[in-house]
């Protein structure tokens, strides 16, 4: 069997390797044999082998934050899963991109059968992070607008489709035309393309309404031009880097308007909540997963052996979907 | 009699213009006749001027945020002044700068007579800005350590001398050698030059013990190097923008150390308290400049005939003390 793994920091497409390793043997008594389904490649993979991710980066390590794994066998005191189950495999310190694994199996849970394996595989990541920067980052009111740029992104499009559950209205930032029709089909009120005057088409769209919570995947100079269109006391929040720059919040915007801006990093919420907490996050979001009611398109997938191939291919902008790895 | 006024925006030293006008008379029931004594050049007067303040400007109008003034004679109905107490001057929406003006007498105080007129004419906007970020940004434990930049700035000068009031320690940032004496003198614990390698001497300085609050004058690179210094959870308050850039700071710092960043502006920070929290306020920190226990260094007084000059010697960096316009 395969992994993939990092032996040093670097261009994607370039420095991982695809490493042959011995079969993981039988579950431990609390443990659970799994076998690799499907798994995104997220920016934050992306960032991690670059040595750019929020935490700290040991080397060697092998790759992959998120997936979907099947049960193959399970330890005598596992009740809760049995063989053949389909089950959200989260790792905050990566190793999911790996044929089988044993893993603990108290953190595991049965998905209901019938549901697409791709979009199992991004089931928790992405949605958990949009439906967490809605509920905790500040107070909103059913009707609130909250802003968004990289609204095409999958973290942009699971927060198109939970915004609208929750009743709240977005402003969706993209970088190029043509995206308008597929986000409103998620629910999006307003499709804008980035740009100098975004701040009044902003207000011109909803308009003047302030706007309290604005959440940035970009940094850089669109940082600077999200926080332009907060109202008084309006708070950004940055979750991540895809311009490569630091960012960017004028004086005049903290100061003179009294914006805040702070992170949200989706590890570290989790980590936050209880069992009980997580446990009542992911009964949300999976019943949405498995209806179809929360998706996102999937551009390609790789197996294993091609994941120069699949990471060359994530790392390009202007896609339309996620690319996934299957073994 | 002459004023100071401001018809284009501008550098400092070309758009202004001194006016000759009519004395303003005798004042009404609740007024004072109040005639300027002194009355310092600051940051916010240079932003005013070049159309990079806060707030928004409206033209033409006569300059100065702060001074202080002797009282010559008072409406019928005032009797907490009497002509010749001295009274700071504190014009949110300016107009300072000019020989004499008519006042509402509520927000005037007598100050005690002894002072150093030219300290007096500071004793108001840097201290409570120094005052208020040190009390009101995050909470601060006795001992603990705030970082700030700018530090031989008045802000930063009132705010080493607050700080070591408040029983907490300071790690005093800035720009050139030669200073530290100074600052030191004034009760500084740690005076570094600004640098790449800021966040490892920060480090070593006080024993890698964690920074909760970071306060910024400067922005651009400097906000970003004093963010990378802070403890997890921290705060990085800006509060001005002498380098003329945006406020930076990395995803890393904002996602993976959950940095939070925010403004201060103390006229906004005032306009929020109540007459009694401001009273208290001024309590507080005019008899700290009575004693001479709260002062920062002059450089230089002009006549208010000679701004153009005052506002070119307070455009320049390396200075070592405030230019205050006497009349």
């Amino acid at each position: 069997m395969q992994r993939v793994i990092l032996e040093r920091l670097g261009a994607p497409a370039e420095v991982v390797r695809v490493e042959e390793l011995a079969e993981p043997g039988a579950p431990e008594l609390n443990e659970a044999l799994v076998e690799m389904v499907a798994s995104p490649i997220h920016p934050a993979d992306l960032l991690t082998i670059m040595g750019m991710y929020a935490s700290e980066t040991r080397l060697p390590k092998t790759l992959g934050k998120e997936g979907v794994g099947r049960v193959v066998a399970v330890g005598d005191h596992v009740k809760h899963l049995k063989a053949g189950d389909l089950t959200p495999v989260l790792m905050p310190n990566d190793g999911v991109w790996q044929h089988r694994y044993r893993l603990n199996a108290e953190h595991l849970v049965a998905l209901p059968a019938g549901g697409d394996p791709l979009q199992y595989a991004m089931a928790i990541g992405n949605p958990a992070t949009a439906l967490l920067m809605l509920r905790t980052i500040v107070k909103l009111e059913l009707g609130d607008w909250v802003l968004q740029n990289a609204a095409n992104s999958a973290v942009g499009q699971y927060l198109i489709q939970l915004a609208k559950r929750e009743g709240l209205r977005t402003v969706n930032v993209v970088r190029r035309e043509g995206l308008a029709s597929r986000l409103h089909d998620l629910g999006a009120d307003v499709v804008l393309v980035d740009g100098l005057d975004l701040p009044q088409r902003v207000a011109k769209a909803t308009g003047g309404t302030g706007i309290k919570l604005a959440l940035d995947a970009v940094s850089g100079d669109s940082s600077a031009r999200l926080s332009a269109c907060l109202a008084q006391g309006g708070t950004l929040c940055n979750y991540g880097m895809m311009s490569g720059k630091s960012v960017q919040v004028s004086p005049a915007a903290l100061i003179g308007n009294d914006i805040s801006v702070r992170g949200f990093w989706v590890s570290s919420a989790m980590a936050r909540m209880s069992k009980e907490e997580r446990a009542k996050l992911y009964g949300e979001l999976i019943p949405l997963v498995v209806s179809g009611a929360l998706q996102v398109r999937v551009e390609a997938t790789y197996p294993l052996s091609r994941v120069h191939e699949a990471l060359a291919h994530a790392s390009k902008g202007e896609r339309n979907g996620k690319i996934l790895l299957i073994p």
